[in-house]
Order: C-alpha cells, then structure tokens, then sequence
C-alpha cells in the first residue's frame, strides 16, 4: 500500500495529543479539578477562545504580543486567548451589573502561547484558574480562600505531597525600600523571583552587578532566606522594626492569613511562608504564592497566584480587586507522564463486554440496552471468534465484566458474569444480571 | 466614574457568552452529553484547536476556505478546526498502529468558522461527536450503535420528545440513477435536502428547473415522501422492483439496521425511516440521519450523522470506513434559551452557605472544611448584615442549605440547620453537622 499523494497526517509542534488511555487519564485529573473547584463554591465560566486583539493586548508587553497568536478575518483584529485572566478581567468589566459580588468563578480550558517550542513548554495547554473579585475592597479571607481551595484541589488530585509556598509583595516591596532601593524594585524582584532555579550565588552575583552594596546584597539574601514556622517568621518580621509602610500592611496582611489559614484546618505541613517568592507577573499586588510538589521539586511551579488590585483597569474605572490562581495542567501532566506516575486505564469507561456466541445479537443488545438504562456502561462485543480469544481481548482493553451468551446459557435463561479481575464466574438469572452487576 | 480612555470591554459578534447561572445548566448538558457518551463505551479524544492549515484544507471546498480562520504563525501556515470529524480522520490516519480497532471515541470541544454573523449561527460553537472507525469492513451493527448512543443521549438529555429520521445515500442515489438522472445526482441531492425547510413546492419547482421531466418530478416527490412504519417502507421499496445496484444494497442495509434497532429496543416513536433525509456533507456513503424535536420541529436538526467510507482517504490509502454523530450544542441552548427552556439555577453548585452571626469565624471555617473534606460543597457566607439579610442572600442564590452559627448556638454547642426550600429548620449537633446535611 503506498501512501504517495497523500498529505502526511501531523500535528504542529509544541502541541499535546494523547492516545485514548492517556486521554482518560487527563479528563480524570480535569474532572478532580473541576469537582474541587464545585465543592469550594466557584462557578463556572467559559470565555470565547477568539478575542478582539486590542482586549488581549491592553495591558502590553514585549513578551505577550510576541507569543500572540493575533490575525484578520474580515475587518477585525483578532487574537486567542494567551490566559484566562485577561478575558476574566475583561469579562467582569463587561457584566459587572449583572454579577452577584463577591463573585467566585471557576474556568478550565485551552490557552495559546506561540513560544519557541522546548520540552515542557506547550503553545496549546490546559490552564485551571479560579478567582475572586469584588467591587472596592475583597476581605483577606478570600485569599485564604483561594489558598484553602488550592490546598483542597491537590489533596483531592492525589498525585503526592506537595507545599503551597506563601508571601507578600508589600513585604518584599517594603523590605527592598527599606534599603533604599526603590529605584531597582523591579529588578530585584525579577531576579529574587529566579532564585530557586538559580541558586542564592547567582542571585548575589546579579544583585551586585546592579549596584547593590555588599551589605545591601547580604541583607537582602539574609531576608528572603529567613525560615521557620510561619509563627517564628512573623515573630522575626516584626523584630525587625522596619516602619516601612508597605513593610507593616504587609506584614499584618500576612498575620490576618496565617489566622484564617488556621481556622480552614489546612495542615502545616502542606504550606509555608516563603520570603523568596515574588512571582513574574508585574500585577500582584499582596499575597502571592507557589505550590510544588515536595518529592519533584524540580518540576519546578505547579500552580501560582496571588492578589492583585488593578487588573480590570484597562477596562472599567470601577476598582475590582481581586485574587486567584492558575494550575497549567497540560504541563504538569506530560511531566507525571514522562515520570510513569499517570496510570493508563482503559477499565475507566467501559464495565461490561457483552460477548454473544453465536446467533443471541437480540439478547446481547437487548441486555446492553437495558445496562445503559441503569446506567451501567456497556457494549457487545462482535471481535474475536470463539470464548477465549474474546475473553483475551475483554481482558486486554481492562474491561471489569464479561456477560457471556452461549447455547447453554440460552437453555438455561441464564448469563454467565465473569469478573475479569478475579476471574470467578457465576451463572445469573437473565432478569437479575443488572442488579447483579450494580452490586458487584 | 468615567471610563474615559478605557476599553471598551466586549466581544466579537457571533460569539457565545454566558452568565454564570446560564453556564451552569450549559455544562450541566455538557456533561450528560459526555456521560451518555461514555455509558456507551465510547472513549475520549482531544485534538489541538489549531491544526496545519494543509490538514484542514484536504478536502477541500469553496465554504469551508472561505469560513476557516487561517493565519501564519513563524513559518507555519496554521487553521482553527472547523469541525472535529477533520482532525478525527487525520488522528486515525495518524495513530492507525497505537489504536485498537473498530475504534469508538467521542469529542466534545470548540470548532470555528468565519461564518457571517446572523441570528443562531455561531462563528465559536461546540460540536459532541461520536464516531466509531474499524479498518477496511466496519459491520452495520456500528450504524445502529450510533443511532443507538444518539437514542441514549437525548432520552437522557430530558429536553422533551424528539425523533431521529434515517435514510440510506444508497436508496436516494439509486432510485435517482434507476430514473436515468445520473448526472444531476448531486444536484438533486442538495435540493432533497432544503426539503424540510424549503416546502415540496420549492423542490418540485428546482427540479423542473433542472430539467427534469414532470414524470421524473412526480416519482421523486412521491418517493420522498414515502410514509408509514418501518416494515411498511420497506415492504413498498422492495416492491418498486429497481434493479439498480445501488438501491439494492441500500435496501438490504436499511432492513439490517431496522433489525438491529429492533434488538436494541429503541421506542418506535422515537425514529422513523424518511427517504427524503439527503445530509449536506458530501462524504456519506451510507445511512444518514438527524433528529429533531417534536415539539420544536423550527429548531430544525439538532444533530446529524452517517456513515462515510473515505474520510481518511486524503492521508492514508488504508481503508478505514466510519461512522459517527454530531450534535451542535452551542445552537441547541441557544434556541432552547431563547424559549425559556432553559432552568437557571445557582443551587447546582453550592449546597451549605456557613452564616457566623459575630466573631465565630473558627468555627465557621472549620466547618466548611469539614464538609469539604466530605464532598459537600460549602463556603462562609461574610456578606450581609444580620441573620434576615444574610438568609435572604442565601435564598437568592438558590443554595439549599443554611448553616447559622449565633451566640445561641454556641452556648448549646449546635449548629442550626436551615432548609431554604421546606424552610423548616433544626438544631443539630455540632459533631452531627456532616452526616446530618449528607442524609437530608
């Protein structure tokens, strides 16, 4: 058979596409998400993947408009959406009247990123995001909230230990003006925000390099370094005494969170505070956070967030605060998959194989009808002749339940239900192998 | 407050966007459609949104150029899907040897076309598909498996009566080539199918323009219009004596795919055999369908299907017969909205609302992890002031239960437990809480 003339099926790179079990995997980590996001009280939201390209790019940025996927049809300029935080932003500005506040929403879907292709970077991936925003001011408890939510989402996502890492931008802020050096803020926070890839010595190194003094850079190193309890890190925040203004908002921001964190009954070992974390995008404006997980640090973030007071202000004078956090989940899977830790399982959707021997088609569909009535996934099976070559291929696709039809079963008005994982067989009445099934 | 120098938050016309009470009973038909899906053992796929623009152009067509969303990117020439039955034809073609065949899955995702905007068309809109391929013979049995997931789906959809209409390509092509009008075929085809919207006037008329004898437009008109049960149809098609090859074979599917329905105990009221049912797209070979709904016989068809025998044809010269399903339901809510069809209920996703009436914010939080942890969905409602105002919120966000904590109930260590439907309210142990709102 040649294939000549024909257009080589591919896809582009840099995009995810996965096998049937792969894919089953996936949408079970999807649905995990999405139910803890349901159980936490957001609601949903699906925002066009087409948005008008002066909405994507009101906010601007070198690195933004390089990766947009922007182009004509028509008259308008378009682009796909790079985030789902620009079209939330953009959304609450347009419906404001028409939402209840606070408003909690939930939103899982495809963002487009047109970056150089490299492993583990994906120009078409998943982002789960889940935000609270209300009108002029938005309590500290919903950061807790959000915190609470990323907690409840992981535990329920069972993929190991992980750590939600937890800081302030006012601290870091007021800590960086304390030392006089407002004017490189930016900077250091950029450079700070690269330490747990680059290591204390490269951050020293490029601190100097701006300008910092020794002491400065020491002092710096020696704040963003500080460990302990999130009691004891208070504890030595305080006695630092920095009058600071945006030192002391932060610093009873963070004491206001660690209470309610308390009062959600999130474990201690599953968050600390951590002074380093200062997150790359520029529009956070309190709490910011990270969560690895603990036995794959080098995954490196698996999910980020934070607070941020401004980001509807391309759109709307209204002030909308707000806070959230984004899981990439297309990254995260492929770099479970590459470590063997997702489990491809077939059995995830079928239950039962029904397997006729021979003339009993009305029978075996007849009792697929009736399975499906109650809500038990089934289908006949017509592949493979003779019982064990079909029981072989039931076995194969991971399915629980074979329903076997022969000459003796019909003589009998019986079906024969093998369980495929323990390999025990029993004879059930015709009329009773639904029950039989819903019990096992 | 002037929004002077903002942005103009807003989307493109054409474009689907929901409020969050409309999302959530959008994804509640979403995930039904899924859940049938699956039921009947098909498996999930996910194809990138953007495909190489050669992929999507294979076929061809003058329509589909015009409507597809093409841009360059680097130096690749890129498209946004258009439907998902393209990218299923190249994602078989392309992991033909990963896949275990006959091959069922189903897709649930955005598809885009460029279409002029007007009232229920969308330029963004869902398609769900099932399709079911094997490699060179795929049985008939898979034909009225399809009818048969498309039964199961809207029964359970719940969205009233509805009727799935079945035709046979071959009984139309060759009753049309037994009356020696080969060479308009696909004319006549097409005509066939605006039967439905455009009257047996309009099509009797087009036909005559077409040059068609007035005895050739009676035997067609009559044809088309052949009523009666199943049986009868066929009893009056076998009785037309035609010889040509490829009303024969159509006849003979046609009553293959009758016995299988008849096996699968689909109702009788809920399908019929209508020999004026063409399908627009050029690639069906075999039986083709849609449904309607007999209430809203004006929504016109909510889904359509067939078998097709050279999808793949453009990527592979293995032969991998198909057949599948689409129901567009972007369109489908749209008009089911616009009759008030559509049930808006917040209640969908929170069940507790914790009201604390003062400074009980431990106990308050606590319980809503509590609950958390045991699968209820609950969240501290910090809005309101006092009990009356704070119940109303709750009421009219539709969550079903209340749980009040007041200097009351503190003293006597219970939770009150308000039923915001019945409202009948109870004092429940404060250790009692979980089980008490998971039993009601």
């Amino acid at each position: 058979m040649s294939d000549k003339g024909k257009i080589t099926p591919s896809i582009l790179p840099g995009f995810m596409e996965l096998l049937p079990g792969e894919q089953v995997a996936f949408n079970g980590m999807l649905d995990s998400i999405k139910e803890s996001f349901e159980l936490c009280g957001f609601l949903p939201l699906d925002t066009p993947v087409i948005e008008k390209a002066e909405i994507l790019k009101a906010k601007g940025g070198e690195e933004t408009e390089r990766q947009l996927y922007a182009f004509k049809k028509g008259e308008n300029e378009l682009a796909l959406r790079f985030d789902l935080t620009v079209p939330f932003a953009r959304y609450v500005s347009q419906r404001m009247n028409d939402l209840t506040f606070p408003f909690k929403r939930y939103q899982i879907g495809k963002v487009f990123r047109g970056e150089r292709p490299q492993k583990g970077r994906f120009r078409e991936f998943y982002q789960c995001d889940i935000d609270i925003v209300d009108k002029d001011n938005l309590s500290l408890a919903y950061d807790a909230e959000i915190l609470s939510t990323t907690y409840t989402t992981f535990e329920r996502l069972n993929i190991g230990g992980f750590l939600i890492k937890i800081n302030n931008r006012k601290l870091l802020t007021g800590f960086i003006e304390s030392l006089g050096l407002n004017e490189k803020l930016s900077k250091i926070l950029r450079n700070i925000d690269k330490k747990d890839k680059t290591g204390d010595e490269s951050v020293k190194q490029e601190l100097s390099n701006m300008g910092c003094s020794s002491a400065q850079v020491e002092k710096l190193i020696k704040f963003i370094n500080t460990d302990g309890t999130p009691k004891e890190i208070i504890k030595s925040l305080a006695a630092l005494n920095i009058g600071n203004e945006n030192f002391q908002t932060g610093l009873e921001e963070m004491q206001e969170i660690v209470k309610y964190l308390g009062y959600m009954n999130i474990p201690v070992s599953c968050w600390k505070i951590d002074l380093s974390i200062a997150r790359g995008l520029d529009y956070y404006t309190g709490t910011v956070f990270e969560t690895i997980l603990k036995d794959y640090p080098e995954f490196g973030t698996i999910c980020g967030g934070g607070r941020y007071d401004n980001l509807t202000e391309y759109f709307t004078s209204q002030k909308l605060p707000g806070v959230g956090v984004s899981i990439g989940l297309t990254r995260l899977f492929d770099q479970l998959s590459e470590r063997g830790l997702i489990k491809i399982d077939g059995s995830a959707i079928l239950r039962v194989a029904v397997l006729p021997l021979g003339e009993y088609m009305e029978l075996a569909y007849g009792l697929v009808a009736n399975l499906r009535k109650n809500n038990v996934s089934a289908e006949v099976l017509l592949l493979g002749d003779g019982l064990k070559k079909k029981l072989s291929i039931v076995n194969k696709r991971g399915i629980k339940f074979a329903a076997i039809i022969g000459e003796n079963e019909i003589k009998n008005k019986v079906i024969t239900i093998k369980d495929m994982e323990s390999g025990e067989q029993e004879e059930v009445n015709i009329e009773n192998v639904v029950d039989y099934i819903k019990k096992a």
